[in-house]
């Protein structure tokens, strides 16, 4: 028989429904393969294993007076230590907040709980998923279950590998700068950072206000589509969230492209890029229009000077949050993101700029996004590097960690668009390559329709680590 | 038989299907009333005579070809000179932009026109929506139809008085910190401020990214609601919009507040106010129990030191847009002007903590309508000043014209939630008091159905300045 825990959330929701897998065998399964394969890939920091079980025996226990809270009933997920967890420790990957332990679960988990989800941990993150480096100082490296000497890209890299490792059947993470999609990419997984202000981050602990967004990391896009909708919705604990109304985006799980129009904005996304990158992106392409998709160059709508202006603001809005903890306990901050957080703020006239820039990235893209129904590009420039290896070389260049994995994936957090990385190949290594498709704010359904086309038409995401 | 331009937009619609009134007629004797009256009141800067009546005519033919485009079908209207308008000058109320002819319409210009409404011009306004004098050096001041001694308000003052005045039977404003409900209490009418993004500003010269709204002025809230659907929706070119669907706000147009939950904030909105305005509001409260609703006080949600520190993103937005101008032309500017532009932008810390500040702010009310469905409030501390008084006095305290006018509807641009000011009384001298209602996000709905029931109530909306 096959290990429950290597399912997909619609495969699980499917047998649990029917009665064939219960809650607690499932999530049984999941502990134990925690339990085999964690301490060799440091995905969770902190396993609820007990909560999980009475998750789990609650879950059964409706199913059988009768309730069913619909596809994630009885679903074994973890959650990114950046999310708060009502009784247990939420630490953000810091030792500043160690031991800390939350009076109430953040929103999203909230509502994954309310649909029914069993909570097995927290999953790994950089320190205050900040800092470039490929390891964090206080829990220690999450190991890429392709290859357990390669980061597995973050910040919400213990959410990804969980799922490439199914460990666990859904994830949520949260992506500032590309933190969702990187992961998926480096792992993959699917990883979905919906629009701005579609989830809410409250109980979140905070990056950025402005570029924040919270989301799932799933083996397929179903499943993230199942894990969006369980979480998206207008939160007055949220100032960035309105009452767009939720779709039910299993809708859109149709497989069919025909005349969607892809822009391809090679300006800004194709300018450095490994050349095993570069050939699977374009076979994705070339799947896309094999399926009737209309695939054309277009403009990015920004520039990479407004880019590195506007992402200014992710350090000021950091360095306002961790203003007290900085001053109160410096030694327990790493040096590195010390150093960032105490970087001296930007000129005046150079922050106000910011802002401005960050307005012209958003107009630039939505404009693009009306002559076009999606934009593709690769998720990074680059497979997974090694742990410890920084800078990381992409065609002869040296790079920081972080120009290396996200100068992609940023721009669309700046924009505020809902992106998605999906699996489009593997390397020569046998590592991951990531696709990134974005759309039109709000317009998840489309973002979902198009990802789940290519997934039925390719099996990418089929594969399993050997672990 | 009465003047046509004295009915409201509602009445005019309906003379105007049952073809008791044409477009023609119904915009000549709005041309006649702003020949008679403007040279007064100063509300038009441009009188565009020939355009008016090429649109009539054109909604005329559209008539008579069986061709019906709602309920703005041949109305009249007027635009603050912050809109640009193809091919007529659009100034913004400065000497730096005489002469300026924009190629393009404004968004909600372009849809008023979709909608059949006919440009009878442009209204006065500030230079620039700015400046907390009470006269534009530029243009003139604006008087108020209720007294020609006095301010009409600001910055939307030649809106709000060519509505007091039937020069029009609809205008256009923008509010940054109060700038059409301002006017609108000033001159005994009705101004609406919708969500933040929920109408485009896309070609209104702006004030500020982060705080401008486009909205409508007009004799009553039905008019309003009907200028609101036909500027609401997403627009890609502006960053703000979102696509939440645009109700048909004629169905809020209902007499029944039963049950209705509002909220007075008295810690922030009453603790100081001229006593004829505390009167009328509390009153008006009154009005609100006889009809059914639940009126209780409640906290604001934020502080006074939020507002005053997120409002510095005004100034530094500002100077954002105008540095290239001033740099070129700082004669062209009034002194002013001049000099709050170039006031020494916030420290770099101080300017983050605004950034800050201002999310704090939407949170704040935004939780506090959790509790209440609306918030009701005064919209000035007290009725028109003179021209040329300043400071201005309340209650003894000598206050600048911004501080008197504005401190208590800027919060609801921070907050970026919907606020309307009716018409809820007169002074002793025969001045127009207003009151103000907040709502939450994207509940235009709940706004529109509370003012309107009571407008339906009583009779201020009802009676006319001496002209």
């Amino acid at each position: 028989m096959t290990d429950p825990a290597s399912l997909t959330i619609a495969e699980a929701a499917r047998a649990i429904q029917r009665r064939e897998l219960s809650p607690t065998e499932l999530t049984r399964a999941c502990l134990e393969r925690i339990e085999r394969l964690n301490p060799r890939l440091n995905a969770f920091v902190l396993v609820t294993a007990e909560r999980a079980q009475a998750d789990a025996a609650r879950a059964e226990e409706e199913l059988q007076a009768g309730i069913y809270r619909g596809p994630l009933h009885g679903i074994p997920v973890g959650l990114k230590d950046l999310y708060d967890t009502a009784g247990i420790e939420t630490a953000a990957g810091s030792a500043v907040l160690r031991g800390r332990i939350p009076e109430r679960d953040a929103a999203a988990a909230a509502m994954l709980r309310e649909a029914g989800a069993v909570l097995l941990g927290k999953t790994n993150t950089h320190e205050f998923a900040w800092g470039t480096t490929t390891n964090n100082p206080h829990t220690g490296p999450t190991r890429n279950p392709w290859d357990p000497e390669r980061i597995p890209g973050g910040s919400s890299g213990g959410s990804g590998a969980a799922i490439a490792a199914r460990l666990a059947l859904g994830t949520l993470g949260t992506d500032t700068g590309g933190s969702i999609r990187i992961p998926a990419a480096l792992c993959g997984c699917v990883g979905l950072k919906p629009t701005f202000g579609r989830v809410s981050r409250a109980g979140i602990i905070p990056m950025s206000w402005q570029f924040d967004h919270a989301g799932p990391i799933a083996r397929t896009v179903e499943d993230a589509a199942l894990l969006l909708r369980a979480i998206a919705g207008y939160d007055p604990d949220d100032f960035a969230t309105v009452p767009v109304p939720v779709p039910d985006y299993r809708a859109a799980l149709v497989p069919d492209v025909r005349g969607l129009r892809i822009g391809v904005p090679r300006d800004q996304f194709f300018g450095l890029l490994d050349p095993e990158v570069l050939v699977a992106v374009e076979e994705a392409l070339e799947t896309f229009r094999s399926l009737g998709a209309v695939v054309e160059d277009v403009d990015s709508g920004f520039t990479r000077e407004q880019v590195i202006s506007a992402w200014r603001l992710v350090n000021v809005e950091g360095r306002l949050y961790h203003a007290p903890y900085l001053e109160q306990h410096p030694e327990a901050y790493s040096e590195e993101l010390r150093n960032i957080l105490l970087q001296p703020l930007p000129e005046p006239l150079d922050l106000a700029t910011a802002y401005l820039d960050s307005y012209r990235i958003k107009e630039g893209v939505r404009r693009v996004l009306q002559s076009v129904d999606l934009l593709a590009a690769p998720t990074t420039m680059r497979p997974a590097s090694r742990i410890g290896e920084d800078p990381v070389e992409v065609e002869g260049v040296q790079l920081s960690t972080g120009a290396a994995f996200a100068s992609l994936t940023m721009p669309f957090n700046l924009a505020g668009v809902p992106a998605i990385s999906i699996p489009c190949g593997f390397s020569s290594e046998g590592l991951p390559i990531g696709l990134q498709l974005a759309a039109r704010p709000f317009d998840e359904p489309t973002l979902i329709r198009a990802a789940f086309s290519y997934e039925c038409a390719t099996d990418w995401h089929r594969r399993e680590p050997p672990l």
